[in-house]
């Protein structure tokens, strides 16, 4: 596909009031801004503004430095918080996995494809299941195992690797060990989880067994920000699928997994393109 | 829409186990049985065998009564539950609802445009709300109230106006009371709830504002048989809608109601016409 | 549920530049205006901007006329269409059928549910099966009969009927009859249609059947703009349903009726919302 | 995932009449075969009669040549067509390719992560791009340029490699070339072509650009058996995907090709698992 135009992209979100888009949008049109893409949003229940604006880069007659210096007196004129980011900087992300590749596998073919834009920078595995397949695709694959006694350490081990390329995004792609508090906090806003459930159904281990003791006719999958609490961060996308008596624990797990690719992919490229505000234990996806 | 012929449906399950199939077509094939339609499943964590079949009336030499009285037989050869039911005789229901009438209404709009084959034979409010539009449909409305400290009799003249009917389903439209144990024991099997969250997610209360605070990305709407364990009952259906940011609990229950009233629906249809088998606690849908 | 409060809506249209969404809100913010919702949309093959604003009506120092009168101005200087309505002026709706109910049945529930807030001023029928369910609802039904030999009088009298009620939407739901192009012109924009497939797959009479014979594997329904062109009008929402090789012509009917309910339901709560921005052959839903 | 015990797949078709459920079953228990699937279809407007079981291997005292054998007795008795197929006998199939490399990505990730079961033989394309994932998988890969005055010996080189491996199933993963009439012949019911559109909408060449124009709310996607007349095959499944006025061609194709990918895998999968019997120009699909 033809790549965009290059363009910057703001968001903001301050205390809901008269005047806030007006402000924004005037300064925008001052430096002659082509706007690309723009959404509002308030949320009612704490009164909080939100936006998201694509600008043209080559409408402006500065660059993304002066664009974040003039733009941090409006924001902070406002009272707000903001992001300024360039479509012109790739994105970087890593990804863990485990031994379930379906996940690996569809991003691996997006971004293979031109798909989805993103410079995978490592993949880190638990065992060497998915090496061959990350290196088939000219990208570094390291292994870290978990043993059972010594986790903390394999955790620091995984920590400093991923410290390394800087990545916009951490993707856990069907990791299956759960991170420990300091790791969240250190990734806090750019690790992603995809959970095998429709969430908050099923929490935490095997919740397609669960699914199937519970006999749900719909599996789903939701794709969310980590956070301390297991299972219980942002959510930023979820889908489902639906199943029957005829489909045994197998069958879910197959047909989950086609769920779980696309809102797994959906949740990593709205969070690459900083569609994606998180509020309190909530999204807004612009 | 055309009536279709009169057949006679005949339920079965039992320990699964070769020659099922055989010994039951055999006993239709040999009574000249012309069978419409007909559906095998065997649930391979319990082993037991379920079958449904629907055979032309007319094809059969006999009626009803010698149909059972025959089919008994064979079903005590095999070891097993059966029910054989006539199409002929019109299904009876009995509705219980509160103030919310989006159920309602679809209910009855789709008994009275002939797309779902049933005699309301009541309906039961313990709000007057509901009334008008009943009697406009030319279906008697109870009302019962519901003093705070009186909900033992209420629940024992509903049962006893329920009783009188000898329905075959009790639908609980958004009935919005909590029944007691008796109650779920004497309608085993025959009440129908439908809850407002895509369960075991947001059992009890208020399930669209939980979704709000969880801020989950999709609502639902599960049909359920009634048991003494609140929400828990065995599924008989359930579906979802897309939400998003923008959408507050209003616009959720507002989007959750276009659910609720097709999984009802549903659900209903399919237990008049014995498609469910209930299991344990989970369901076949043939 | 609760009435929100008091809103003016604004939809304009202009070609694309920098400055409109400035010059737009700094017009709002100047007055005080609180917007409440706002979105904006651009399209990449005419160059054709959109916007559509709700803004609180107490928020302004003056009412309506004198927002139209100044915001004319606004839309001068740029060059655009627009609107301005108030939500609190109730829409007015007459609605076309036949024989068929179930969108009829549909809009009833919904409107004495107070889910869908419209005036239905009137119900126009060529048969007097739904007469009795819309007198239940108090509102006039006419019956207007359509000889083979003399439409034209009978769309005249049609004609006259909904014009005496000034209505922001006219609704074919499943009136059956092909409007002469006269009346498309004379109800252009305002007239919504509910077809039984989804377009542009089989158009014109029996959809079901049409689709029966292709063997499709989703039967869907169409909401559209009515155009002199059968079934070719800017399309304002669609939905599908699974069916199956189990499924005949009637259950896809019954299965297809579903989908035209809601597909209608949202249509034309969008459309009264003033959420539907026509441009060409398509549009934008806001 | 584990595998499933080695079982033989029976389909039959014949015309409808009483005892041929009896027939077959009795011939399978008097073997003392153990059914573990049984679907049984009649279509009501060429009254044929369908079915398709599964009988464990184990179960059964004598081999699949037996059965065969033993089976063509009853089916001749009952005057209808069969086929007895053997999953203990790999699936193989060949797929066909040209640039776009969606299809071929997902459906490599299957088959290596477990997930569908069947052994890819060979890739043509008829451009380079898709050779190295090919290979990466250690599956040969073919290219056979299409020059624009000699389609005809390539396609003769087409139809003799994939000759060679006498293929259960010949994909069209997006291949982009339309077969002449005597590969659809030679081929006939065993190549599943990809259609990224909701057929019969959009048949022929850019079915995103048309739907773009039409502007219609969803997009979709067709699964279906090549014939000579192009898009016009026994259709095997179907899916959609939401799209809005947002969404610029690009955006249809980034969002149709999830659809695509899951489409094609199941159409195969069943294909594969002779669970789809064609029957004029529509399928059952078991």
């Amino acid at each position: 596909m033809t790549q965009p135009e290059r363009r910057y992209v703001i968001t903001f979100g301050c205390p809901d009031r008269t005047g806030i888009v007006a402000r924004i949008s005037q300064f925008l049109a001052d430096a002659g801004g082509w706007i690309v893409e723009a959404a509002y949003h308030t949320d009612q229940d704490t009164g909080w503004f939100f936006t998201r604006q694509e600008v043209l880069a080559d409408s402006l007659p500065f660059g993304i430095d002066a664009l974040r210096t003039q733009f941090a007196e409006v924001a902070a004129e406002l009272g707000g918080d903001w992001t300024v980011t360039d479509t012109g900087e790739r994105r970087r992300a890593v990804l863990l996995v485990s031994r379930e590749g379906h996940c690996l596998y569809d991003l691996l073919g997006r971004v293979a494809s031109g798909e989805l834009d993103v410079d995978i920078r490592a993949v880190i595995g638990n065992h060497l299941d998915l090496a061959s397949i990350t290196q088939a695709h000219g990208i570094p694959f390291h292994h870290v195992p978990f043993p059972k006694d010594d986790k903390e350490a394999a955790f620091e081990k995984v920590r400093s690797l991923v410290a390394e390329h800087e990545p916009h995004a951490i993707v856990l792609a069907r990791f299956m060990q759960i991170l420990p508090s300091s790791l969240c906090q250190e990734w806090a806003g750019r690790a992603l989880n995809i959970h095998h459930s429709f969430l908050p159904s099923f929490i935490g281990a095997k919740p397609y067994h669960q699914a199937h003791v519970r006999g749900v006719k719909l599996v789903g999958a939701t794709c969310h920000y980590v956070t301390a609490d297991l299972d219980a961060g942002p959510i930023v996308e979820q889908d489902v699928i639906r199943v029957g008596h005829a489909d045994g624990v197998p069958d879910m797990v197959r047909k989950g997994r086609d769920i779980e690719k696309v809102v797994l992919a959906r949740g990593l490229r709205w969070h690459l393109e900083n569609r994606v505000l998180v509020h309190g234990n909530k999204t807004v996806v612009f």
